[in-house]
């Protein structure tokens, strides 16, 4: 189903130097099902994360947000799929915690060294014991040659597992970006998908990292939108082990910021198109471009507006030119001094709109033969300023609806 | 397919002396449908109105906002389907002056005196001559016991017309009040649904008239959502001719204004209802209850995002009690400061979560029987303050997807 996405090939994902991923079968949810991921750090490895802003935001949520803050260096990240532990109120947080103080023993560590993350059906209670009785296999497992495993570990409702890497020089030695994401649906801009890693042997002061990171999540995961429900669970982490060798990244106006950040976007972006790509039901991967107004907010309002809207979705899904639909969601995104005398529209190369009503030269058939493509663009022209922003969208078919009517069963 | 809804019984529905509705069939977009509406009023009627916010809005709504300005006593209304008349620019809006100069040609009277209302696809040039050359069979068709043809009209992808009438006594008269609307997707809370339109011939002032308006719009139309999309067109209006010979309700301090306002709101909370019930693609109805809010504008908000979640419903659409979508939109429906542990969320009778959890006497079996029926009550309590809110939406099935990917064809 995925739209011009293929699985990694696994010689493609190249090791991060300090970080060792290893998968097992713990039965969280279904059974044969590699379900929990244990991803191990070098001693001395920065860590940064962004979360979810939903107020029903999951236990291993609250619990790394309340770990990073004591700011002692993570050892590992431990990842379940099959169960979001979110709506579980104070027994998920016990549970979470339980999860963490077991690995947290084997590897000699405090729990607060073990940052959770957790997938899948949200108000169930997490089947710790077995998580805890399959960490010993997660743990023999590790490998640094592992993120295609680990890739497909951490999925839930998705068809392709989604990791890329990125290699460049940082004072003469080579250094690894690889980053892997799982998302499918739950996917709205604010904030990230369900689950992103993103890590690095670079070395990287935690603050830099921060910084790092909330650059790369503004221009990937939070332009990106499958069906507008902001997932209870969003997380999207940064880690710079350190064992490359290079010079420390202290603060963003060191000379090699500008370069690691740069990589970092990118694999963050290519993992964020990845997830609409494969996003529930999705045939098509539609970009939504807004130029021309008085703030990027503004932008961002219109291209969502177009974005969330279900019958532009469904026109899409429909290869149907019904483009009355998107100047009807400019109309709403809440402008409201908005000209519409001065907006143009165009579908791919094709000129719509012109001056807020239908291009007398548009034709149909024009319209008909964009339509038809896997991959669509929708630029917006405002008139109004110098600001711009883009995000990622799919369509909404038949499959979405039998997929998230179907789930749990 | 619509949720417990019959076409009204054409005996059930009164006629309002002073409104005589005539229908035709001008070939606005498809053959042998009758697709063209005047509604003339007697003389002295007051007319007020509500419309969308959309900026996009339609070349009708732009006139019916400009006529009704001039404050000049309407003689008709003049409604079309097939064709929205929006995203036409100037073209659209004279081609809405010559559908209204031309019926006001044969009423001898001025073209501000003609209120037009459009509803049907987006950015399509409006077939005025054709619409022109069916005014007199639809002038011939007037009489005032013709509401059902009328409501059968303006449907677009309604599968049932919607009209119902109540009757009150206003100083020993009888009065009544009649209504109907046609709306099927596109529908959103800012502001109405496409079209409804309500009269009375009790004898109201404009002013008392708007404020009766305001009201109702708020406790109906602006209180469903089936997709989020806040059409074009929208445009609710609401009619009093005098022709029962009432004394005048000059303001909402006058004696009668309570009982014949509460019967408009009566009238307008049906069709805004009947308008769910008939949704695009809708097996189910769901009346969503949020309360304990600081102010009805929060409770609103999380109303809206239970309402507008794909993921809710979905899920409303299998039948399925996946339980935990309904908590994650709770959470991120934009109240910074919620104590999710003082949430509690009913499904129909059966307590789901208590103090933000999963409530530990919840049983799977419960929340099955409540989703396997045809009318839902979701009921939050928030647990902050006095205030309350509720909205009516319907579950998203293959239905919806099938009708806006084929709305065209």
């Amino acid at each position: 189903m995925a739209v011009n996405l293929a699985p990694p090939n696994p010689e493609d994902l190249l090791p991060v130097k300090g970080v060792a991923l290893g998968v097992a079968e713990a039965g969280v949810r279904k059974p044969n099902r590699k379900d929990l991921l244990v991803m191990r750090l070098a001693e001395g490895a920065s860590v940064a994360g962004v979360f979810t802003q939903n107020r029903f935001c999951a236990a291993p949520v609250i619990l790394c947000r309340e770990y990073l803050a004591l700011a002692r260096p993570a050892r590992a990240l431990l990842v379940n799929t099959g169960n979001a532990n979110a709506g579980t109120g104070e027994d998920g947080l016990t549970r979470a915690r339980q999860a963490c103080a077991a690995l947290a023993a084997a590897l000699d560590c405090d729990s607060s060294q073990i940052l959770p993350f957790s997938t899948g059906v949200i108000m169930e209670p997490l089947p710790v014991e077995r998580m805890v009785a399959a960490l010993p296999r997660a743990l023999a497992d590790c490998r640094e040659d592992n993120w295609a495993g680990a890739a497909a570990a951490i999925m839930t409702t998705d068809t392709v597992p989604k990791a890329c890497s990125r290699q460049l020089f940082i004072g003469g030695k080579s250094v690894t970006v690889t980053g892997m994401a799982k998302g499918a649906g739950m996917i709205h801009p604010d904030m990230a998908t369900l689950l992103g890693f993103v890590a690095t042997d670079a070395a990287v002061s935690r603050a830099a990292l921060e910084r790092m990171l909330t650059q790369a999540a503004a221009r990937s995961f939070n332009r990106i939108s499958v069906d507008g429900d902001t997932s209870t669970n969003d997380s999207f982490m940064l880690i710079a082990t350190g064992a490359a060798g290079t010079q420390r990244i202290d603060d963003p106006a060191h000379a090699d910021y500008a370069a690691l950040a740069a990589a970092v976007t990118e694999v963050a972006v290519w993992l964020a198109q990845a997830i609409i790509r494969d996003a529930e039901g999705a045939t098509k991967f539609i970009t939504v471009q807004v130029e021309g107004g008085k703030t990027e907010h503004e932008c961002s309002r219109v291209a969502y507006a177009i974005a969330h809207s279900p019958l532009v979705k469904t026109a899409f899904f429909a290869s149907d030119p019904n483009l009355g639909r998107l100047l009807c969601a400019i109309g709403y995104a809440g402008i409201a001094d908005l000209d519409v005398s001065r907006v143009q529209l165009h579908l791919g190369d094709v000129l719509v709109a012109k001056d807020g009503a239908r291009n007398p030269a548009y034709r149909e058939e024009d319209g008909q033969r964009v339509m038809s493509q896997d991959e669509i663009t929708v630029r917006v022209e405002l008139a109004r300023g110098p600001a711009q922003s883009t995000v990622w969208t799919c369509d909404l078919s038949h499959g979405y609806v039998s997929i998230n009517a179907d789930y749990r069963s």
